[in-house]
């Protein structure tokens, strides 16, 4: 059985337990609390010397780390992933995407607001505007389509579901925004939450 | 057969021009360039709405970005990607880790020198600091393996060749690096550079 670590509060960590909830597959999870300096004692060190959560340890002892990644290997041969080799190009265009442009924005500035005590009218302007036109995007794409890769649910929105969910924490307004709305509702039903 | 467009100062550009010629898959050409505004222009938001190089478009016409999507849309099936999905899973830990850590430090750094008369001197310290952590990354890796993953070459080394290459120019120092920079040499033999 594979062992994840993780933090609860992270959606990155969040997106790897979404995953093996949803396809039924069976692992351990050890909690890691990053704000309390769990991801940087000897012991974590030793799972992954990088000190970063959400990370994978496979029976035989193996490490993975990288949110997308560890989705990627979880949901291997799964529905998750589109058939056709352009559609999963899609997807990987997404989550390359996520972490690029999404998740550098709204799950940083969510960050500084929850965690660093930081005000809604302090936040980094830069970080806004990149938020603000990630959501843009998706909800221009959500405005035509259900979900992010043909007419599925992939992984692609499981990676996007994960700070897009917090994004109000962050000060980012979705009442403009109705396909994201729509959606963050159809993915919280088909994930169980 | 696919066009590709793309700027042959961008690392992320050139990824893609690496694996098309490495597996011998013809493709267009395209040259667009950032600096003279040529991403932005209403012909090319016609193929990338988004403004962006790297793009792939495909004969049916469906445009994909992000560089290291498009890098695993070409190679499908071939030996730059791993057969077992262990190994696929740490290549894409790479991938991953190459657009979150590396290029976000050592490509920005980078163009700011030069291409924005950015000093040496006058560099961003926050991404300088994590660019040189992410060479730090590389080097404890190489000097234990020939590769980025298992014993082959695969688009882990092709991702992080692109802007490693150009980490000097950025004010990055590869002299007390030897692993990287033997690897760096071995990669641009394989690719034939």
């Amino acid at each position: 059985m594979v062992t994840l670590y993780g933090d609860k509060i992270s959606g990155n960590c969040l997106k790897t337990k979404y995953v093996a909830d949803h396809l039924g597959i069976k692992y351990n999870w050890v909690d890691v609390s990053v704000l309390k300096g769990e991801s940087r004692t000897e012991a974590f060190l030793m799972v992954n010397p990088w000190g970063q959560v959400p990370a994978l340890k496979a029976e035989d002892g193996g490490t993975l780390t990288q949110s997308n990644a560890i989705m990627l290997y979880l949901a291997e041969g799964s529905p998750l992933i589109p058939k056709t080799n352009w559609d999963r190009a899609k997807m990987n265009e997404w989550l390359f995407w996520e972490q690029y442009s999404h998740e550098t924005s709204i799950a940083v500035t969510r960050f500084h607001v929850m965690f660093q005590d930081c005000n809604i009218a302090d936040r980094d302007q830069a970080l806004v505007s990149k938020g603000e036109a990630a959501l843009d995007r998706m909800e221009e794409h959500l405005q035509e389509n259900s979900w992010f890769v043909g007419d599925w649910f992939t992984l692609a929105d499981i990676a996007l579901y994960a700070y897009t969910q917090f994004a109000p924490d962050a000060g980012f307004s979705l009442d403009e925004r109705p396909a994201i709305k729509r959606w963050l509702l159809q993915t919280a039903q088909t994930l169980g939450l």
